[in-house]
């Protein structure tokens, strides 16, 4: 059963590597034009780029691609590399992304590839680049969220909420999304360049006046100057997403037997109280006489309460341990895609039945304290992978072998 | 959606009573013999004594019903009915005991109806009761566990850990057990008197040794005569348990036109984190074009941060409301089946998609406050069952209208 485990986990990350992802995304898509040009922004830029020229070649025209500082790993055919300022966006961040609209001028087709980061690593201001940065910070310092800083941030930038899409036009925008944020919220990801925005001047007025924010005039200007609300020369593949690792595991987990039953890829809850949910599951199921994989997407959450070492999906893998004792034919792994669960140098756990007893501690003690890195590697029940070159969140599964 | 929950639930509770359970259970015993005697005890021994009365007749030669004070409803028949102390036993319950151990004598079957409540109610002590009393009392203060405790206890007893059953021999006992504890432990449950007892001589020992518990030369010596370990003269029946409710929910959910998808009949995380899971996969599914139920039974635990009123089916319910915040297809509810939630009139909580935008505050402020019933009640979102009569834990349900 462990070994079902490792060839889902296995299977599950080569599915959500860049370079894969973006594979399957084009064998969906026509790009077939006289003009076809690549955008590629984020941290996983190189790697999609990378990819989409090893399938279309010399079909691209020309193209862009802005990474992150080290991320590049050498040329690829035609296209123009930029590695610029992430998370603070800097002066390369400005010149890429001149490039790539540059780029865009004239084309038939933009093949855009996106990944996390490129909010900083895509960007046009229409303020000075100090004003942007000051309004972000004082909004950050008024405790402003996610959502209302990229409701000011997007009306002050000619690229995003929408507007890249916009300036591409009547060029068709086929945008690879590889998502790193749970539910995949498009307009979200990157500030979303190639997506209809959903926040209204109203609301970046609102928020601006009651966090009592100072702009300059012309940024006050571009508050009132509406983003695209629709746009009809943008088609989006939404690909890599922790929803790809749940999709590759049960399609495994069928290969090999498995009954597999998709539970949620949206995951947020406490992570040791998701592994007392999935063991509570696995008491209920372990004597059906079936072969069953219970299949969770997600970003769970700690809070910490001790001192000791460890992550949220060990915490999920710990706490499900204790649920599952004594049962013979189950197993729990919970894995950070990125290869890195916490502080920490494991990707993850994997506990059967046999974990509780082999531990011989008090489980909720260790969860108390934080630790259960040390607890897992007490029993050899770590995951390690070592960094694994992409982030699409984790992956938490139940196996239960009939 | 509301009307489907409704009659979910009105179903699930019936199912659950502890007389529906009683005749549910006779239905599938061969109950033919010269001489029938009916023994029940515990908390709802009246209920299941006066089902199973009502279905045998005259075919019962004779019984004894004990039970808690007030408890009685009148007389049934040729049944000797005892109210005793509970959660202390007193001299009734060792009367109503006594009595019970005379009735079985020259029996040919037995139908034994067990409830919670019966360790209290149902009790030979082999040692002074003064001296049971005081070994209990003592065990609580070093802080042993329940388990711990019904190691000794059932040493210390003529009908526990199996020895009622052992009694009765040669005649065949069949037990009906109405279960309130989780995951229906049979030697746990009135301290199974007619249930093989997993504890050992050794381990009793070791828990006296451990905590430096002081007892008697007699009772000392009790502690090392063994309990059963095989009975072939039981058959046993759990009847009326949690998994009764899901059972039934399972059930209407199917006739009402839901793919019922059985969870767990153990769920026992933190309450709140159990409806943001929940509200995690309603997420997910809501748009499968599917009609879905999620089903979970359980006794999830809170964890009091705040002074507020409230419970755990109402936290559930609270805490998915607001995962599941403008989704138009869901509803979570979640329900006590003896219809008192915490400290609460109300039985539990209800909640759509719609729950969290008109309830105008911060839920999860409400949730650390712990006051889960004041926000519930001001929407119209408690479920308000009055007690039920019957104590089977909870049930938790996520509904997905296509």
């Amino acid at each position: 059963m462990v070994n079902d485990a490792k060839l889902i986990i296995d299977n599950a990350l080569k599915s959500a590597m860049p370079g894969n992802a973006v594979k399957k995304a084009l064998s969906g898509m026509d790009l077939q034009c006289n003009e076809l040009v690549l955008i590629a922004a984020g941290k996983a830029a190189w790697e999609m780029a990378n990819a989409a020229y090893a399938e279309l070649g010399t079909a691209v025209k020309r193209g862009v691609v802005v990474t992150k500082y080290d991320h590049s790993k050498g040329a690829i055919g035609n296209l123009d590399i930029y590695e610029a300022g992430h998370p603070v966006p800097d002066e390369n961040s400005y010149k890429g992304t001149a490039a790539a609209l540059e780029a865009v001028k004239g084309a038939d087709k933009v093949l855009f590839l996106l990944s996390g980061g490129g909010s900083a690593l895509f960007e046009k201001p229409l303020v000075p680049a100090t004003e942007m940065e000051a309004v972000t910070k004082a909004l950050l310092a008024c405790g402003a969220d996610i959502v209302e800083i990229n409701t000011i941030r997007k009306r002050l930038s000619a690229v995003k909420g929408g507007r890249f899409a916009n300036y591409c036009a009547p060029a068709h925008v086929y945008t690879v999304v590889l998502s790193d944020i749970i539910g995949d919220p498009l307009d979200m990801i990157a500030s979303g360049p190639a997506y209809p925005d959903t926040s209204t001047c109203e609301e970046a007025l609102e928020i601006i006046g009651r966090y009592g924010i100072e702009v300059s005039a012309e940024a006050g200007k571009l508050l009132e100057t509406e983003t695209p609300k629709e746009l009809t020369n943008v088609t989006t593949f939404v690909t890599g997403s922790v929803r790809q690792l749940c999709k590759s595991a049960s399609e495994t987990a069928k290969e090999l037997g498995y009954e597999p039953v998709f539970l949620t890829a949206c995951m947020s809850c406490e992570a040791r109280e998701a592994g007392r949910f999935l063991g509570a599951v696995a008491k209920d199921h372990a004597h059906d006489g079936k072969k069953l994989a219970y299949i969770c997407g997600g970003e769970t959450v700690v809070h910490l309460t001790g001192t000791g070492k460890g992550g949220r999906n060990q915490e999920i893998a710990l706490a499900a341990a204790e649920e599952i004792r004594g049962l013979k034919n189950v197993c729990v792994f919970s894995v950070g895609s990125d290869g890195t669960d916490g502080p920490t140098d494991a990707a993850g756990g994997i506990v059967t039945g046999a974990t509780a007893d082999a531990l011989k501690m008090d489980i909720k003690k260790v969860l108390q304290d934080n630790d259960a890195y040390n607890a897992l590697k007490s029993v050899d029940a770590l995951i390690m992978t070592g960094p694994t070159g992409t982030n699409v969140n984790d992956l938490t599964v139940l196996l239960i072998n009939g």
